[in-house]
This record gives C-alpha cells, sequence and structure tokens, in this order.
C-alpha cells in the first residue's frame, strides 16, 4: 500500500475531529466509561483511559485520523528498514533490536538483526567472565561496580531502568554489581562519583557513538586521571559502547568495546549496547533479555491498527488531540512507583527531543503545534507538591499516571489498618477521580472546577518485562505522534547550535580573538571575579 | 502608608504595559545590554537579564506596576506580621526564622525571633552533643547517619539543599554524618534507603507539623518495625520535628522534639527545623547559620523598591510580564550545576504550589493566567535531552540558567586545552545567546528562530551562604508575583480533595460500601488481578 506524508492539517479526519462537540470529563465520568474504556494490556500494562477528553464519538474520528495518517504502515514501514530518518538520511531501527517486526533488514548485505544479536552475546559473555571473576582489575581484584560515563541517551535510559529495577534485583537475589553514572561535564558530578567507588574493584563504560562527546571525553580524562595516580592500568578498567568507526573502537586503551550503529538514536537506544552493557554487568545477562522480550511484546501489540487494542497508538492519538484541538501545552507523567523516579527524565528527551520540531519532515514549516512539555516526578510525593497547580492552576495540564499492584521488595507494613502499597494504590486511583469530577464547594478557595483529564497504565510488579513493555510504549506514542504530525522525530539538529557557540566561547577563554562581540561580552560576564 | 489590594488587570500600569512595543530578543541582544542589564548582587549572586524581553521602556513600566501593586510595601507588611496568609488566617514568617526585617513579631505574648532561636539553639546543642558522641545508639554506638522521613516540604527543600553542600561539605571537611530521605509512601522507597544504611549508628528525623501526615506516619511505622526486630530501641533512635500541639511533641516515643509553628509554611520551612535538624547535624550548626546568613542577606536585599537594584524583584516582574503580556505558559530552571540537581523539584513546588491559583486572597475567579509550570534538570544533561524543544519547538519556554565560576571540589581536569568548569561555564553562556539570537540557515531543519528568552543567576562558588541565598531568591520571587497576581501564596486547599477520595478508596479497599460508584469502579481496577 502506497504511503504518503500529508500535514495534520490537511487531514479529512482532523477537521472532523475539531467539529466534534468536547467531552466535559467532569460530567462524563461514570461506571460505563471506567469499566468500558480500558485496553487490556497483552503486554503486562492496562491502558485506562476513561478519565480522558473522549467519547465514542471522538475515538471514531481518532482512529479515522490513524488510518489516514498511516501511522501504523508507518511504523511497519519504519520496522522493515525504510529510511524514516529523512533528516539524516538513516534507518531507524530501536525495535530491531529487540527482535524482527517485518521481515530482515540488511545494510550492505549484513543482516543487521545479527549484529544487534551478535552484540548482545559479546556483552553477555563480557558481563559473564567479569561475574565468573575471569577478568578482574589491574590490581587483582573482582570487579564490584560499573560505572557508566555517558551523556543524553547514553545516560538518562539506562539510568532510568537501573534505578527502577535495582530494589527488584536486590529482592529477587539478581544483583550482580553496582551501577553508578557519570553524565555532567561539572566536575562536582563525576568527584562526587569517585569518591564513593573503591577505583581497583570498579569497570568504567565508555559511552559514546560518535567517540568525540565533549562532556564524555572530559569526564574519561578526570577518570583515567584519577585511576593511574591511583597505580591502576585505566586500560584494565575501562570499556567501550562506540560504533565500529569511532576513534574509540579497536583502542588499546579500552579493555573490550561494544558496537551500536547510526540507525538507533540516543534516546531510543537502552535497548542496544548502551543499555544492555550496563544492565548486564549489574543484574546478569537474563535480565537485560527479559527486558527486551517485554519490550519486544509491546511493539508486537502496536502493530495492532485499532486505536481501540492499541494502547501506544491510542494515547499517542489522545496527546495529538489534548495539543492540537484541545490546545493543552504540558503534559505532566506521574508514576505512583518510587522506582521510576527517574523515568519522567528519560521520557523529557524521548518526547522532548523526538516531536519538539517546528518543520515537518520534508523541511517545511508546521502551523500546527507539536511536541508538549513533559514533566513529573513519583506519586505521593508530587500530590504535597506541584498537585496543587494542576488542580487548581489557570492552566489545565493533561495527566498520565503509571501504577503498579505489587511491591518489587517484600517489606510493607501496616498502618491505619492498611498497607503502605494500598495507600499508594488508593491514592493514585483518588488523585483520577479528583481531577476529572472536581467538587463543588461554598468556599471558592475549596473549589475545584475538575475537567482534568487523565489517563492510566496500570501494571502488576515492575519486573524487567513490564519495564521493558514501559518503555516499549513511549517510544511507540512517540514516533505515532511524529508520524500525526509529518514531522521526523529521529533527528535532534535543535543541539547543535549551543555546541558550536560553546567551542567558541571556549576559544574566546583561552585568549582567541573572534568577530563576535555579543560572545565576548557574554564570556567577559563569568570572568569579571564575582565575590560570595 | 495605606495598603491595597487590587486585581492585576485592574492596575493602570498594566494596561500600559500591554500597549509597549515588544522587544524581539534576537534582534535586541548586544553588548550594550549585557554590560548594562546585570544587578551586581550583594548576597552573592549577579542576576542577568540581557536576554530577557525588556528594554527601558518595559523596565519603567514594570517598575510602576511594582509600586501601583505596592510589593514592597506588602513585603514589609507580611515581615512585620500581618495576617498575609488570608485563606488560614495565618501570618507568613519563614523570613524570621533568618533574622528580623520589621520589627519584633508577637503572638501571644510570645516573641517569634527568639522561639525561632531557641529552637535553633537546641536542635545546634542536640547536633554536636550527637557528633560528640555524648547521644548514642540503643546498642552503645555513635550515630553515622540521619534519616529524614518526611513528604512535601518536609522533604524537597531540605533534600535539595543537602544534596546541593554535600560535596562541598567532604571538601571543607565539614561533613559530619551522611544524610539520607525517605518519603514516599511507595514501600519500595524506605525498603531501599533501610538496605543501604546501619541501623544501629542511624538517627531518624520523623517531620511533620501535623503529626498526622499518613505517609510519614506509614514509614514510620515501617521504619519501627524493622528497628524493633532487628533488636534496637526505636524511641532511642527517633526524633521529631513538629508543632507543639501535634501527637508528636513530648512523646516517649522520640529521643527528642523540635518544634515548628503555623507561620511557616511547609515549602518554605528549610530555615526552620525542618531542614535545620538535618543539617545541623549533617554539616554542623555553623554550616546551617551560614545558610540562613545567606537567605538573611538576600531578605533585606529583597526590600529595595527599585526594580534594577532588586533582582528579586525584576526576576519577579519579568515573569509576570511573559505570563500575563507575552502569554508564556511554562518556565524552565536550568543550574550549570550537578550539585542542584534537586533544586528544580523544591521549587516546583514552591511555585507551583504557592502560585497555581485561580481565586484572589479574597476568593474571587480570576481573569487572568496565574503561577506558570515550572520544570528542569541541571546542564549541561539537559542540552542533550529536552533543549531541542527548548530551541527548535513550536512554543516559548522561558529559560532561567544558574550558573558558579568555582567548583565545589578541588579535583578538575584539562582536556582539549580547557577544565572542565570552563567547558560548562562556556556551555551555560553560549546557550543564552544561541536562545536569543538564533542562526539563520539555507536548511530549514538547521535554522533556529531565536529570540528565546533567558535570565542568569550567576554566583561565585555553591557554599551555604550562597545556598540560602539562593532559597530566599525564589521565595521572595514568588511571593512578589502572588502579590502582583493579587492571590495567597502561602495555602494550599488545592491538595485537600485527594487525600479526602483516597481515604473513601481505602475504606472501599477494606470492604465498606460507599455511595460513590465511581469510586467503587475505580477501585475495582485495582483488584482485578493483572497479569505481567
Amino acid at each position: 500500500m502506497m504511503i504518503q506524508y500529508n500535514p495534520l492539517d490537511t487531514c479529512k479526519s482532523f477537521k472532523h475531529l475539531a467539529e466534534l462537540p468536547r467531552v466535559d470529563i467532569a460530567e462524563a465520568i461514570n461506571v460505563d466509561r471506567i469499566q468500558k474504556y480500558s485496553i487490556r494490556g497483552r503486554e503486562g500494562f492496562d491502558f485506562i483511559y476513561a478519565a480522558a477528553p473522549v467519547d465514542d464519538a471522538i475515538l471514531e474520528a481518532l482512529q479515522a485520523l490513524a488510518d489516514e495518517q498511516q501511522l501504523v504502515d508507518k511504523y511497519k514501514a519504519l520496522a522493515s528498514g525504510e529510511t524514516m530518518n529523512t533528516g539524516e538520511r538513516r534507518m531507524v531501527l530501536h525495535h530491531l533490536a529487540r527482535g524482527e517486526l517485518a521481515g530482515s533488514v540488511l545494510c550492505n548485505g549484513e543482516n543487521l538483526l545479527s549484529f544487534y544479536e551478535d552484540e548482545r552475546e559479546k556483552a553477555a559473555a563480557f558481563a559473564t567472565d567479569v561475574h565468573e571473576g575471569k577478568i578482574l582489575g589491574s590490581t587483582g581484584k573482582p570487579f564490584t561496580t560499573a560505572v557508566q560515563i555517558g551523556i543524553g541517551g547514553s545516560d538518562l535510559g539506562p539510568r532510568a531502568a537501573y534505578i527502577a529495577l535495582e530494589r527488584w534485583a536486590r529482592a529477587e537475589n539478581r544483583q550482580k554489581m553496582k551501577a553508578c553514572f557519570i553524565s555532567n561535564v561539572d566536575p562536582d558530578d563525576a568527584e562526587n562519583t569517585l569518591r564513593n567507588i573503591d577505583l581497583e574493584t570498579s569497570l568504567f563504560i565508555l559511552v559514546s557513538k560518535s567517540g568525540t562527546t565533549q562532556e564524555t571525553l572530559a569526564n574519561e580524562t578526570l577518570v583515567r586521571n584519577r585511576l593511574e595516580s591511583a597505580g591502576i592500568d585505566s586500560s584494565r578498567h575501562m570499556i567501550a559502547v562506540t560504533s565500529k568507526t569511532s576513534p574509540l573502537a579497536q583502542n588499546p586503551n579500552y579493555l573490550a568495546s561494544f558496537f551500536i550503529d547510526d540507525f538507533i538514536g540516543g534516546r531510543y537506544s537502552t535497548s542496544s549496547a548502551v543499555g544492555g552493557v550496563v544492565l548486564s554487568l549489574a543484574f546478569g545477562p537474563g535480565t537485560f533479555e527479559e527486558f527486551l522480550a517485554g519490550a519486544h511484546r509491546a511493539d508486537l501489540a502496536a502493530m495492532e491498527p485499532r486505536v481501540a487494542k492499541n494502547s501506544a497508538l491510542l494515547d499517542a492519538m489522545i496527546g495529538v488531540y489534548e495539543r492540537n484541538i484541545l490546545g493543552y501545552q504540558t503534559t505532566a507523567i506521574l508514576p505512583y512507583a518510587e522506582p521510576l523516579s527517574r523515568f519522567p527524565a528519560h521520557l523529557q528527551q524521548l518526547d522532548m527531543e523526538s516531536n519538539g520540531k517546528s518543520v515537518d519532515r520534508f523541511g517545511m514549516p508546521l502551523s500546527y503545534k507539536t511536541g508538549p512539555v513533559v514533566f513529573g516526578e513519583p506519586g505521593t510525593n508530587g500530590q504535597h507538591s506541584f498537585y496543587q497547580l494542576l488542580h487548581q492552576g489557570t492552566d489545565i495540564i493533561p495527566l498520565q499516571f503509571i501504577g503498579f499492584l505489587k511491591n518489587q521488595n517484600s517489606g510493607d507494613a501496616m498502618s491505619m489498618g492498611t498497607t503502605s502499597r494500598q495507600k499508594l494504590v488508593a491514592n493514585l486511583l483518588a488523585q483520577m477521580v479528583a481531577f476529572a469530577r472536581g467538587k463543588a464547594d461554598s468556599n471558592p478557595n475549596k473549589r475545584f472546577a475538575g475537567g482534568r483529564p487523565s489517563t492510566l497504565l496500570l501494571g502488576s510488579r515492575l519486573e524487567p518485562a513490564q519495564l521493558g513493555s514501559l518503555f516499549s510504549h513511549y517510544e511507540n506514542k512517540v514516533m505515532f505522534q511524529g508520524f500525526a504530525w509529518n514531522i521526523n522525530s529521529f533527528d535532534q539538529e535543535g543541539v547543535q547550535l549551543g555546541k558550536i557557540l560553546a567551542g567558541k566561547v571556549l576559544s574566546i577563554m583561552q585568549g582567541e580573538k573572534t568577530d563576535d562581540k555579543v560572545l565576548e561580552a557574554m564570556t567577559s560576564l563569568a570572568s569579571s571575579g564575582r565575590q560570595a
């Protein structure tokens, strides 16, 4: 079937969607919707949209829009290896790192599924050797700590995943090594990590696709200096995750190197060696395989063309409706799970870097809004913080809740007749109703307008497979929205300008003259010595 | 002078402000502005607004608005003990915890400055006894770890402050004890903390003004169970920070209690015993005194009526201009300092809980926007994440940068001819120019529209006094904005409804019948057993 790429606002179904009556969720929320508006997920999550600002007519229109924009067909085309990253003229293959969806994908005759699998096996074998003490530090001690040095996608996704599974791994005796992360070029970041670990038993994972990331190389230097001054052979304590063509590949300064390619963008790379090496070292290769299996199941579920059966697709379409018809500018991600404390930071990159664009995939300026601002903190903490604005502020912020029915750890306690887990889940469910329904009150200060929409991803327990499915859900949601907006969700030209100007400021700091008086004046602000 | 309270949009100066020509910062940014549009802070920070969307005419109008809304007079009235928390009919005295600004404040004949000082001295003496081993755990061991159990303002501010100073304290040999925090009712939060500490040498600080906070009491039970089952006398390992009238006060289950009152709201309470006990235990009472001194200096500087000399006031007015005239909905806080990694989370509560309101201080509905959504992550990490949307997205997000010229730790490294600190500062300054100026390009994908406004708080080194001044800057900014919007920034009725409904869901979970079918249906979602 012929695939066409059209702006959202030229779609017949989009115009129809705009004409449909709005849903006042404060009025609409009822038992029938709660029972009906839910997708029982094959991939471990139920997607509950009873409190979303939709009804049967709008859902039908969203289906028509998904069909008219050929969202699932474009997903299949992407999975089959079409050049979906139009800006950089690259395929987009993070799904393939979890399994084949649409036949084999070749590059210069090489089957890329095998490439990803081979690198995964290399990482698994390496991790096993480390765990079995076959690979030791330069002073003869076994490695107990893995330290990932990377920034952006080499940090946020893997770190969020590690934090999400650390408690589970301890409860299940799956923890093989501790992991920590150095990302910021701020030397106070690396310093703090290095003071908290034993260098002799630490293995550093340098992660940079290009092998030229300024922050990561600066932190590598800082770490190598520390290792050498501690009498440790840094080349035996450092491995690289990079592309085959990078200066870090096959380089004697690294104990081993594991390869990624240009077809998996940083923010989509947790399923590749970028996440795989550190997660396999920390929790064992089997745990990482479970993560990938869960992600692959969610990828398969996202192939379903009916919005009412495909949570990633419906989540995406509700987001487009909220953004382009209702005009909401921000989305809050509210995981009622402390282990997901850094998951919103990963989603900020995934969503905002993918869909924060003003031109379509052909470079034409857009006449409609694209990606929203995404922010969030775990519940119930957020309830005692920014929820005031969400409930009674002057803007409506759509909410996405994430929750689980069981603990990762065994430990819990009864107080006031219920467990902490029950209190956590009760607060989540109560908040959805409170935001939707609001409350009348004679005191205007205690009045809640309601009509504040939300959806819920409800899982059983945060385990590797469920976490993989959660990563996949959002990757696919973002992809579908990018297709709906007709943009390229897979490049990030917006980060280049700052890099270039930072280079100029650094040369000014080193005394070079430039023709940029504004940059020179800005730079002088930093040198005009301030007193505390 | 007679103080009057009027809606923002009834101000003559506001109407004038709306009529002034807008500033295109892409055009306006130049050397002259960079040199002129900066406030040399007496309190340790320079406030640089060269890239803010203002010019001399707009600044004059902002001054007129600040005068017409009597912002500094209202601040003085607040400091002198007027009932500024109109909703709860309370005084607002967090400034007094740092020193007197407008004469002594009495409550039932008691001088509250002395009350705050006495509690601080009690905490200092207690901390010193702990450090000197005069107070030991129930098994005879000295305390090495302080664990704060609290949520919202009892967690976010103190935690952000602890993380901000931990590296500094280590570098300066000021660290007396390790501190960690338990906040979320999710039992996986407490479990994780408890597994990482030695219970015998841990002192738990229970922080709840009312002594009835559900999450905090649930975590107390969980912790006490663990202590008792480890054969530790929990009453000798737990202290309380609470109000004199709370069930936790003068209670034999606590080794000691330290008091706060109703005149310091949770999100403003880091300067009180809520922050003082844990910070004095962790870094010594002298460090906390330095924090308060820095905050007090900033409070005094905020008394200055000229916007061009008062960074908190000007920051507030620029925010009002961006929110109510330019219509921007979100603000990003971008600290180029890894130690401030949790500071944006504190600001989310401070700003969004204070000013996320839809009625004025008399309960009348507002006809204009109030507090924005606040979010942020440390730079340079954010550059590799959500900056794509900030640079090229379809909405303009005003930015506030925070930076420092020196490291907390001594450790740094040269790479590519510069230190990591230089790279960090260079990136910060370069980003301000990149956002403001943008860049033309024949490839629309590489085009930057520019015109994205920002301001910068630039300090010398993140030390206790500078941190105190930073806390104060934002507290006063938020206060001034609340006065400008004519709202009560000191209550939080918006958090109540969720609490009430959560209680009902918990009774439904315990089998009680209710008349609320929607809540019952929501609750059944959690019990309909899901498979991973």
